[in-house]
C-alpha cells in the first residue's frame, strides 16, 4: 500500500540479492548458500570475499591470485598517513578516521574516474579498499600509541596481517585463525542499515569510494555498529566489581538494566555467528584468560535459562562473544567496531554492485505533515 | 503488502516531515508551508535554514544571533586545510574532497562525542558544518589554483562570504543576492537520495557528521547533483559549435540525444526552482554575456513547444538554469555540485534531527533469490 507509513522499512523488500539469506526463526545465515559455520571453518576472509563478489568459490589458483591482487594494494598514500597522524594526534575516535580514510583513498585511485557503469572498474576499486582499510587503521592505531605504521607483511593474509600491523608481531596461529573467522561471520548480514547505506549511495551511481565511505558512517552508530564494544565494557565493569559473575547479573536484571548483545531485529533465537564465536572464545580461554569466557556463559546461561529471554526471542547476538573474543586478541575496545567495518567492506562493495547491475535511484517519499499556505512576512515586520 | 518488491522505494511512505512539500504536478515546493518563490525573493540562506531546523521563520533579533553563530564558526582547522591542499595536489575531485573535509571536521569539534539523544548538540554541530563547508570547499579551490586560502569576511553573509573566499573580493550586490537565492533553491527537496542517505545514517545514531558525509556522497552520483554541470557542458558544446542553438538542437533530438537538465522524478511540470533561476539568468544576462541565456531559453522553447515535451511530463528541471547562473558568477564548472551539497546541508541536517526526534532504525530487507545448501568443498578440493 502505498500510502502506508513504513517508518524503519521493517519488512520492506527493496532489492532481490543473491548474497546472503538469514532464517531468523532456524537460527541460520548462508552466503550464497554456504552455511556461515562451513564458511568459518573452511574458509579464508579472502574466498568469501571472492565467494560474495563473483557468485561461487574460487579455485586454488583463483584464489592465489586474487589474494596477491589484495596483498599489492595493502599500502596507502602518504596523503592518508599523514592525515591518519593529524587525527591520531587529535585524538579523533577509530571510526571517524576510518571514514576520512576511505574517503581520502579515492585521490589515489589509479584508474581515476572511470565510467560509473564500468562495474569491473567497481570491482577493482573495492578490492583496493578492501585492501587498504587494515593498513589505513592499523597506522592510526600506531600514531596514536606514539609509534611509526607498521609495513604491510607481504607472506600474511588480510586477517594476520591486521594483527601483525597493529602489534609489530606475526600473530601466532590460533589468534590469526580467530580473527579470521571473525572478519567471515562479520563480511555480510542482509540489508543492514551501513549495507542498505552504501546501496543508496551507489544507486545515485556514485563511486565505489563514496558508498564505503558511507557504509563506516552507517556503521559508527550505536544502535548498529556499537554493541561489541559496550559488551565488553559490561564484561569490565563486572569483573571490577568483585562480584560473581551470577550476582552481578541477578542483580543487574533486578534492576531493569539491559545487557547488551542481546537481540536482533532478525533472529529470534541464537545469533549462528556467536555461537561460533562462543567456541573461539572457549578455546582462547583455555590458553590464556577463562574470565572473560566465564562471564559471559554465566550470564547468558542466566539470562536464557532463569529469564526464559529465549522465549520471548531474545538470544544472544554477533556481539555478544565478539568482544571478548577481540579482546583476547589484544584489539584496543575503540577498534572493535572499526574492525567489523574492515569486515563489512565485502558485504558493501557487493551489495552495491550487485544493485548497480540492474540500478534505479533509491528515492522514498515522506508524508508531508507540515504547514500548508504560510504568508511570508519580511524578517524587518516579523 | 510486505512482500511486494518496491525497487527504488518509488512512492515509499519511510517517514512524516514538516520541513518540505513538493506538487509535481502544479510545479510547487514549499518549506514548512512558505512557497519557494516567497522565499527565495523575501529571505536569506541562513533565514531558511533557521526556518527549516526551527520550523518558523526568525525574528530579528534570532537571525541576527543565529548569523552571527555560523559566523564564529567559519574557520576549518589546520589539519583541514593542510588535507585540501593535498588532495587539492593529488588532483582530487571536488566532491571527494568535500566528503573528505566533512568527514574531518569532526575531529576538531569541541563538544567532543555528546550523548547521541541530544538533539540540541546535533544541532549546534549542524550549524558548525553548514559554517565551514565554504571556507574547506573555497580553500580547496584555491588550493588548485596555486593560491592561499582566503580568510572568511567577517561582515558578509554564508552566500557572499564564499564568492568572496573563492576570488578573494566581495561580490557585488547582484551576484551576492543570485547566488543566495540559489543557495535557497537548494535547500531542501524532500527525501531525495542524499537526504535519505543521511537519514538512514542518522537512524543508527551515528553524530551529525556521519550523516552528513553521507549526504556529499550520496550526492556526488551523476543520477543526483552531477546534472547542473552536465547542463553547462551542453551549453558550451553548443556555444563551440558554431550553430544556431536552434539549429543545435533540432539536430541533437533528431540523432535521439538526450538533453540534460529536463525531467525529473517528481515533477511533471517546469521546477518552480526553474523559473526561478531563469529570470535570475535573464537579469545576470542583461548586465553579463547574453548568450548562455538565449542558448537554454531557445532550447527550452524547443523542446517545449515543437516537441512537446512538457506534454509528456518532461519539463526543465533545477539543474537546467542553475548551471548558466553559476557560469555567470565566475563559479568554477566542477564546483556545481559542492555547491548544491554546501546548500543542501540545512536539509540534511533539518531531516536527520526530525527523523532522530522519534527515531527508527531503518533496515530494510532483499529477496533472496540466491542458492540454497551448498555443500563446501575446501579449496584445494575444488
Amino acid at each position: 500500500m502505498a500510502d502506508d507509513l513504513r517508518k524503519g522499512l521493517e519488512g520492506v523488500l527493496v532489492a532481490e540479492s543473491e548474497l546472503s539469506s538469514i532464517d531468523g526463526d532456524a537460527g541460520r545465515l548462508i552466503y550464497r548458500g554456504y552455511s556461515i559455520e562451513e564458511l568459518a571453518e573452511g574458509a579464508s576472509y579472502e574466498e568469501v570475499v571472492y565467494l560474495l563478489w563473483h557468485g561461487r568459490l574460487p579455485t586454488e589458483d583463483e584464489l592465489e591470485s586474487f589474494v596477491e591482487s589484495i596483498n599489492e594494494e595493502r599500502e596507502v598514500s602518504e596523503d592518508v598517513l599523514a592525515t591518519m597522524e593529524r587525527l591520531a594526534a587529535a585524538d579523533e575516535e577509530p571510526m571517524a578516521a576510518l571514514r576520512t580514510a576511505v574517503s581520502m583513498f579515492s585521490a589515489s585511485e589509479p584508474e581515476g574516474d572511470a565510467d560509473p557503469d564500468d562495474l569491473e572498474a567497481a570491482l577493482r576499486k573495492g578490492r583496493r579498499i578492501t585492501a587498504k582499510v587494515p593498513t589505513a587503521l592499523a597506522a592510526f592505531e600506531r600514531y596514536r600509541l606514539g609509534e611509526e605504521p607498521v609495513d604491510p607483511h607481504p607472506d600474511l593474509g588480510l586477517a594476520a596481517n591486521f594483527l601483525y600491523m597493529l602489534s609489530g608481531e606475526a600473530p601466532d596461529e590460533v589468534a590469526a585463525e580467530t580473527f579470521d573467522q571473525a572478519l567471515i561471520l562479520h563480511a555480510d548480514h542482509g540489508l543492514n542499515a551501513s549495507t542498505f547505506t552504501s546501496m543508496v549511495i551507489g544507486s545515485t551511481k556514485a563511486d565505489i569510494y563514496s558508498a564505503v565511505t558511507g557504509g563506516v558512517a552507517a556503521l559508527s552508530g550505536p544502535l548498529h555498529g556499537g554493541a561489541n564494544q559496550d559488551v565488553m565494557e559490561v564484561l569490565f565493569e563486572i569483573d571490577e566489581s568483585g562480584l560473581d559473575p551470577l550476582e552481578w547479573v541477578e542483580q543487574a536484571t533486578e534492576e531493569g538494566r539491559r545487557i547488551p548483545g542481546f537481540g536482533h531485529r532478525v533472529y529470534n533465537v541464537k545469533d549462528p555467528r556467536a555461537k561460533i564465536l562462543q567456541r573461539r572464545s572457549e578455546e582462547l580461554a583455555e590458553t590464556g584468560e577463562s574470565k572473560w569466557y566465564d562471564i559471559t556463559t554465566t550470564i547468558e546461561e542466566y539470562l536464557t535459562d532463569e529469564k526464559g529471554l529465549v522465549e520471548k526471542g531474545i538470544a544472544p547476538n554477533v556481539d555478544f562473544y565478539s568482544g571478548s573474543v577481540y579482546y583476547q586478541l589484544g584489539i584496543p575496545i575503540d577498534m572493535y567496531t572499526p574492525i567489523f567495518a574492515m569486515s563489512r567492506v565485502g558485504g558493501w562493495v557487493g551489495h552495491v554492485l550487485e544493485y548497480q547491475e540492474d540500478n534505479r535511484l533509491i528515492r522514498p517519499r515522506a508524508r508531508y505533515t507540515g504547514a500548508e499556505d504560510e504568508e511570508f512576512v519580511p524578517v524587518d515586520e516579523r
